[in-house]
């Protein structure tokens, strides 16, 4: 009011002394200029807010949303319709790639390192110093950073890195993180995501998933029974019949109206728990499952799902219930494949993301290609699909791209890529380009499909996998071949040679931690060192 | 950059035509209008920050800065430099007063409401619907709000109240509370300081003391064992030798970087866990004490006490270098008296805030009496003492005053009265005014001095106290005898008539609850039933 008052007497002035007028004008214009350069506000409306809605543990096929270019019958179990809805008035990417495991991806989305280059290549103990790897009889474990990601040096296996919501913060952005986090280990700065760039944190800690959905649990935080895994910061909602993926929805929005009300550009990383395991039942939803004759597990999965996809449907409505919404970017997303082992899946092993191969854990397509799409309203063309490949790294230059944040300074190189052309242009390709997996850990006790010491890399249509254990590399044409069921490494020995190089090329840039053999206690040769 | 852009081209237009001028004039006086109102920034920047910096259980008597008229013993002991060099550059108050235990004194805080208004007479449960009373032969219990605070209707046993951090929220401020919060049960909204008015919470939530002070012990969080009161939000301390307070002071620190960096005016509620029990030894501090010859659990203690003080110095530290310290509000206080419990005190038993008669729990001086300090750089005179007696509930009127907070808009009825008079004139003084206690709660298994269904009320020099259980009403002249040794009733009974029906009627008033005699099923007699 004061200042209102200030420019009444200056009007007041002008009308009192037409001769002052050149020294009004001046004296005006550098009071805009000042009040202008003042007003974070006015500079923020022209930034966009951004919510990064990621899945945990979401395969691919997870979805009544066809990602492939033909509907599935996993497509017809599942219900998404709020997925179909971001879909309708955004683009998919039918290409879009994160690592076997979820810490590796998820520091990948913080870091925009590749897995090769951040070194946190499988999934970090809530406790710190705590190698997560199986013991194997042939290897021992690679030097990996098993406490994951920090914002400050000198963390004992950790890597530094400046991350992107720490620049989004430093930029005006009003950060806020809900759900699950898995960053890093208990002990170290990286477990807390308000040590991460985040102003308001809900619910993000070590624990990589719910000790408990249910309110009923108390999301696990029950004396004598608590373990790492329950879930931090919903004493509101504990006894009630909350399903945890409802009440970090609520949380996020309550969240969201800080920002909204001081007219602040925001991001949001709502990192939902769900679907991981334990696979429980959220009652709104499985009794049609239930109904439908599924297994009951399936059931429960299936209507874990159809939570989630409420979840995102209520956002958005909110979104445009505050009048945000064509100002809003929202990116959904899966940070590994859909989970393939039986138990606690039912069915079949590793056939629960086909025409994918395998599941979770793997660096064939089923345990890394992901459900992604992208709505930006006026920016991203409504109903339509990228092919062009995009990996987890990618959206560290992507979403800074977004926010117009230019010239930061990062502690790390950015290995990420922008899609920024992808989403002005939907049929934008670069065949030219390589993406890189590396998982020298033991995830599982006994080894599956891709699972266990894998490396892969896709270059165009062309994936080559390649075991440490064993030295095999194979080699599938993806456009040709999405199930992986033909190697044709036999046939295309230069491909496979010019895919090794590349590939130990990048290992060897970064140092990346590799396994042992017990017997020799030597590191596992690099792909190219096997011809 | 795009606005200044235009303000020069603006000039660039005034170079080009003259003839212009007045629609530019217009113009440009519009958009500083608009800049002028819509930078948060530049109207913020009137508004102090506001800190309250809240001790758990601290008594009148815990610190080397004197309140009284004389230095103690227990001043001779304690070591509180910060807090003396907070009195330095701010005003004591000596009549400052709380309720006998926290949750009562803490929703007269947010709420502004008198005790028998709220109708939270004692310490909530973590645990929903639990009455905290003890088991009694001759009384039962009162139907208190035993479930706490409520920022929305239609909770049971809560009392729903607007807080006045949701009004500075509201107002533009930047909201954060650190540490202990003990609001309201868990599964009530008011059990997550988020709901409150809080935009950052870190620690606080329904528990009312520390599991664990040591970082080595996570807090609590153990698998295991971890209780109710095992402090959340920490786990980036976990294993390390972080004290439970510098842990907090760290987070209250880096909570504040974001409104000192956007210029926003920020509100702190610095709520420290000590000095509750557990006494745990905190090892920056404790030898000397050990060393002193002191008892080992009162060595503790003392280094609890000098712990809390160094945060009050870190938080004075950081805000100069911060160069937002002649711009900051600094209001240290306690909730309750000091413990006079033996054990888990040593000693003899009541005698811990002497010359002021029992402790924690208690209506006498003892239990009500508290440290508070006030720097308020530009207003309140350095070294100043204030002698007008003052109550929790006064705090809310107050801040929103300091905060130039106007006509705003409260579901409840404030009770409390603004302390602004005082802070510009230490010599102010109003002796009509009455302040009331009231606890129809059984706090511990035995009757102690004052504990246990009792009442009290101060007007001027003249305190009396009632007993529910038994009826009697104690008076005593608090100019002449702080330690409440001397029951003058018999000599006054006017005088306790009149504080009985005063008392009474603000019984009536509220309809505040009262406990039941068995024998009888009937409510005990308000005071002035009983002539």
């Amino acid at each position: 009011m004061h200042y209102l008052a200030e420019n009444y007497t200056m009007s007041g002035l002008l009308k009192f002394s037409m001769k002052k007028t050149a020294l009004v004008i001046i004296f005006c214009s550098l009071t805009s200029i000042y009040a202008f350069s003042q007003s974070n506000q006015l500079l923020h409306s022209a930034k966009p807010n951004i919510v990064l809605f990621l899945v945990d543990d979401m395969g691919w096929q997870d979805c009544s949303v066809p990602f492939w270019n033909q509907v599935t019958p996993f497509n017809k179990i599942y219900h998404t319709p709020n997925m179909q809805r971001l879909a309708d008035e955004g683009m998919k990417f039918t290409n879009a790639y994160a690592t076997p495991v979820c810490t590796p991806t998820r520091t990948s989305f913080m870091s925009g390192m590749n897995v090769t280059h951040h070194g946190i290549s499988s999934w970090t103990s809530p406790n710190k110093n705590n190698n997560t790897d199986e013991l194997d009889d042939q290897m021992s474990p690679a030097e990996w950073n098993l406490n994951g990601l920090s914002p400050v040096p000198g963390i004992e296996k950790t890597m530094y890195a400046t991350t992107f919501p720490s620049l989004l913060k430093k930029d005006g952005y009003f950060t806020i993180h809900v759900g699950k986090a898995h960053w890093a280990s208990m002990g170290t700065p990286g477990t807390d995501p308000k040590n991460l760039g985040f102003i308001v944190n809900v619910a993000g800690h070590a624990g990589g998933h719910p000790q408990s959905y249910l309110g009923e649990d108390n999301y696990g935080n029950i004396t004598g029974k608590t373990q790492p895994q329950a879930v931090p910061d919903l004493e509101s909602y504990f006894g009630s019949a909350t399903f945890l993926t409802e009440a970090l929805t609520k949380e996020a929005l309550n969240a969201l109206e800080t920002p909204i009300e001081n007219k602040q550009p925001f991001f949001l990383s709502m990192a939902h728990y769900a679907i991981h395991v334990p696979i429980m039942a959220d009652k709104r939803f499985v009794q049609k499952y239930y109904d439908a004759g599924m297994d009951s597990t399936e059931a429960k999965y299936a209507a874990l799902i159809e939570g989630m996809d409420k979840s995102l449907g209520d956002l958005m409505d909110y979104l445009k219930q505050k009048k945000v919404d064509q100002n809003t970017i929202i990116i959904f997303m899966s940070d590994n494949g859909g989970l393939g082992l039986v138990p606690p899946r039912r069915g079949v092993a590793q056939t629960q993301n086909l025409p994918l191969k395998a599941g979770k854990g793997s660096v064939y397509e089923g345990g890394i290609r992901e459900p992604m799409i992208v709505k930006w309203p006026g920016v991203v063309k409504p109903k339509s699909i990228a092919n062009q490949y995009v990996i987890a790294e990618d959206f560290f230059p992507t979403i800074l791209e977004m926010a117009k944040v230019k010239n930061y300074k990062t502690v790390q190189t950015i290995d990420g890529k922008s899609f920024m052309p992808s989403l002005k242009n939907e049929k934008y390709s670069d065949t030219t380009r390589e993406l890189i997996w590396h998982m020298p850990n033991k995830w599982i006790s006994k080894d599956g499909p891709g699972i266990n010491y894998y490396s892969a890399i896709r270059k165009g249509q062309w994936k080559m996998i390649y075991s440490m254990r064993t030295g095999k590399k194979e080699l599938y044409n993806l456009v040709e071949d999405i199930g992986e069921q033909q190697d044709i490494s036999n046939a295309y020995p230069q491909k496979v040679k010019q895919l090794s190089n590349i590939l130990s090329n990048q290992l060897r840039r970064w140092n990346t931690p590799m396994p042992y053999f017990r017997a020799t206690n030597k590191k596992v040769p690099l792909p190219d060192e096997l011809f």
